[in-house]
């Protein structure tokens, strides 16, 4: 019987605080498509967060469409965007980029970040007619291998665009559990300063669906509406959407959940190093990698969800486990329980 | 003050039904993207409620988006679509279609709906490689104007599709007050074996967000997947979709809430009749248009909300006034008094 | 026997001069992909024909590819295009503006242009992201019924461009004939000065293949070589391109060659009317519509090509004659001898 | 002074047999849009030449265009295509494949080729629909580095492709390069036998411009018209490829230039070797790769056109020297006369 899936932070439908909000509306009638008071407050709320007054906020309901939507509003036909082969867009949204037209131009990466030195190689690699123009740089934060990039990392990778123009996008999905995450050097407001724009995840942070886009490059907010519509993207029940944000920025709720998330990776990989198990990388916020042997994670598989993620030797296994804004203190101390008896 | 708004049907948020299905679920982990148990259900009613067990459902999280993936993954790139003006891909998408690289063939239309003669016209006016190919057919149920397609003149549309090759889309975003109107000739199985894609939408008909494609044909399921998660429709948390939809299906909640929209109309259209006002069309569904002196619709506007639609002289002007699954009969009737007094 | 085809301006290859400055240029080798110095000589005589030193001018294979390289480079996803219904880009090329994302916004016209009425009308119905944003118009000089833009209409249509924020673009391929028409107004300095991008055909003056993209507004330059290749338009021996446009410009061959066609049509007009036949609408350039009686267009089109363009009456219709650089007095006489005959 | 370039095979305009051929159309008139006898009757010939009955042709400008039309005419939109890195249309098309709407998934490859093992690593990493499906892969032959696939190496792939339903691409520029290489085991019916789509390269091997887009695989050919004509590669004067490709395939004109071409690159190796200099990889067609050191490259440049490909060591620069069918025995003595001097 399984006791627990660790596979990913959207296995748990939404926070009650979320759905109690949405809840609490009743019949009021509001405007559609996102000109509703919700939403402009859930906004407002952002905009302060980032303490930036210049910022636009929208929002959208996932992450591949939050990705797309921007980053095709600003390329001109023949740009394109660098990013690691480990980016979301890179790897798992089929070609999102390429079908609304841009190549994305990806570089090998480390420990899924991208360096200052990779951009400038293919910025060399590029330089004229018979090849893209690459025009936007993309980062997640936190990464799709649980890693950060650091405040000096950050800065680095966005003078680098500055001084070539080009925009800095950052896909925050788990935008949470990196800025919440002890290992972190950055507030909103200096992630801000650095990019063009950027996204906050929802979705794997506590909501039903949903992602805020925050463009705090003001020559980027024009006629952004437009693409969102294009795209699919603009709900009629735009509130939908905003209510959730609202909830999340009222009350510190957003950065609670992240700070569970994070709180229980950091227990559950406690447990691996009691029990003498190392890390592919270091566990810097929900997602963890220890290494263990074959045997045993096929063992524990029989009641816990996780991936394999990468062979170490014929007999050592990198595993993902990911923690997520709903999981309980309870369930990580008896998985680590198991990991003793499973030895 | 504003007693109520009579501008579009998706002004409340959501049924309670829907949002208590939500919170139902409490902490239980399904899993992503549309594989969990509940979506699987709710795809089941679906196919049920058609009667067509080979059909496949989807879910996504708008309208425009539902048009956009499915239209795609149909046509090849020379490969158009036929919709009347008033459509909604030929009007209100921002052109999401031709941004996916096809043309919409215009096409008059009257009242809302297209004519066997007016396909024939366009494909007798295309006829080589100098122009697109016609290879689908765009219809609402019910229409942009709220007017609906008999069974006699859907069966005709279809017959000439399949016998020009054509593919026959249904947009669906009203679909429950078309199918729930006492002007209705047509049940939802009828329905489906004369399309090859629709969908029934739920945005409009009291959930928070969502529409279920379905795809009839056969021939067209092959990696639809692909499409949406491309597209940027593919939510990590499907369930949010599939829980509300099984909510809508499980207990008529889907055809008790149309058919308030469509009572709501009607009576609100009595209302109308009763104090000597025509209409530009019959009354069909939520969405009527009656006809009003310019100064009684000004004198209105102040305390209800309604488009100013046509003018029919300088002093005669049609109105649209929209129900929902969320007016109430005493709203309705407060406004039929306000109208006497207004006079 | 088919004595002479009036179908069309594009049935004969190549003028002479153009097949000799081929020719000539021997084993000598050039930059390639339109560097060399026969394009950039070609380049400078268009600039200085328009006198218009900050114009830019590329050149690429036929006008479909002109039209959507040109149209493409300057709109941003969400922009449209306005078209009279006749214009090849709505009427013939296979969706090829769509193809790139655009929707064309299709007017109707009267005699092949388009009018500031028909402009604003459009205008007047996008009003929100709900609705591409039309951003470009596009006219084409000579028309696809043979009229042409009086210096009077289009300055009127550039001023209502510049007024509302659109760029104007003018579809040259038969530039020669509107600019060299007894009826025209206008020089090519002024022409320049009203749009914002142009081409002038080769294709149906002279050449084996080839139109001159002429970019007058110096905000769309920028990297439009960029779009040239990305859209296969870029030859590797652009000087293919180059040495023709030199020929046809060097030595008013080109206002030559369109000189003929115009007089060709005219003369072909003149000996219509002599026999008493009337037009559809006034002979101004190559293309005339005499109208006939059916018969006798059956009778004539055992020896000549030309299309039946609109039945007038039962008995009447209105045929497309096309004359070109290449049509001889000879043929034109020998036909209005064998009209007589046939009546 | 510049004595010759080396840099690449498009630097001289056209074979005077070609030219002779346009020349002696003189004012017939043909079918417009490559529906003329010339074009047919040369699509009949290359048939004839690869033995496949079934096979269709069509002509276009242009290598970019020849790619993007196929490919785009193929792939659904979630579908992709394989390539090496040095592929042309992964590194020197401007993204055109991309701005059609699909990925390029690239593969490391060996001296321009990639191998099935590459292919096979490219499917099991793309394994659902978060991916792109790739259903494609790209060759060169000759490739981008001069090289060439032997009849095993292609059997292989070919095999590959069909045991997982892929399609196989061959982009032929330098195809006649490679089939008349000494090296060559390959005819041309072998050669479509493996693949599915391919073209034949005219621009790079005597022609003005244009390439023979062959379709092999029967189920590729519905419409293909409609995506030449979307793309912008219809041209309306058809016949001035058509006329081009008889003069090429009538008299062994293409194979005569092609051999001329590698006959000169194996002169002008057998200099290099004869004064003790080697290759970055074994010269097989038209481009090769020698081994100099740096100083004497630059002497060298003085008097002569190539490009510096890759430093090999501080002092040692692997240069790339390219002959076409107009390359002179002359030239080539010459130039390694002076080869000795510049020691």
């Amino acid at each position: 019987m399984m006791k627990y899936s660790f596979k990913n932070d959207y296995s748990e439908l939404a926070h009650p605080d979320v759905l109690a909000a949405l809840a609490a509306v009743g019949d009021i009638q509001f405007e559609g498509y996102g000109l509703d008071e919700y939403t402009e407050k859930a906004a407002r709320l952002i905009v302060k967060k980032i303490s930036k007054p210049s910022a636009t906020v929208h929002f959208i309901g996932g992450g591949t469409a939050a990705n797309l939507v921007t980053i095709s509003s600003v390329l001109r036909p023949h740009e394109a965007i660098i990013a690691p082969q480990s980016g979301h867009i890179s790897a798992h949204e089929t070609g999102a980029i390429e079908a609304t037209g841009h190549k994305v131009c990806t570089v090998k990466g480390e420990n899924g970040k991208l360096s200052v030195a990779e951009i400038e190689e293919v910025l060399k690699s590029h330089h004229d007619e018979h090849m893209v123009k690459p025009k936007m740089v993309f980062v997640s934060q936190s990464t799709e291998v649980g890693s950060i990039y650091s405040k000096a990392e950050l800065t680095a990778i966005s003078a680098c665009c500055r001084e070539n123009d080009l925009y800095l996008h950052l896909d925050g999905a788990r935008l949470g559990t990196a800025m919440h995450s002890p290992k972190s050097d950055m507030n909103y407001q200096e992630l801000a300063d650095l990019v063009d724009t950027f996204y906050i995840g929802g979705t794997k942070n506590g909501a039903l669906c949903g992602e805020a886009i925050v463009i705090c490059n003001e020559d980027l907010t024009t006629d952004f509406r437009y693409h969102l519509k294009q795209k699919g993207g603009l709900l009629a029940k735009g509130a939908t959407l905003g209510i959730q944000f609202l909830a999340l920025f009222e009350n510190q709720l957003y950065e609670r959940l992240a700070t569970n998330a994070n709180a229980m990776a950091l227990r559950l990989a406690k447990g691996f190093e009691k029990h003498g198990y190392g890390f592919l990388s270091e566990p810097q916020t929900n997602q963890i990698f220890p290494v263990l042997p074959l045997a045993m994670a096929e063992k524990l598989s029989q009641q816990y969800g996780f991936y394999q993620w990468q062979p170490i030797s014929d007999e050592q296994m990198a595993l993902r486990f990911v923690t997520s804004w709903a999981t309980r203190k309870e369930v990580v101390d008896e998985f680590v329980e198991d990991l003793s008896v499973a030895k």
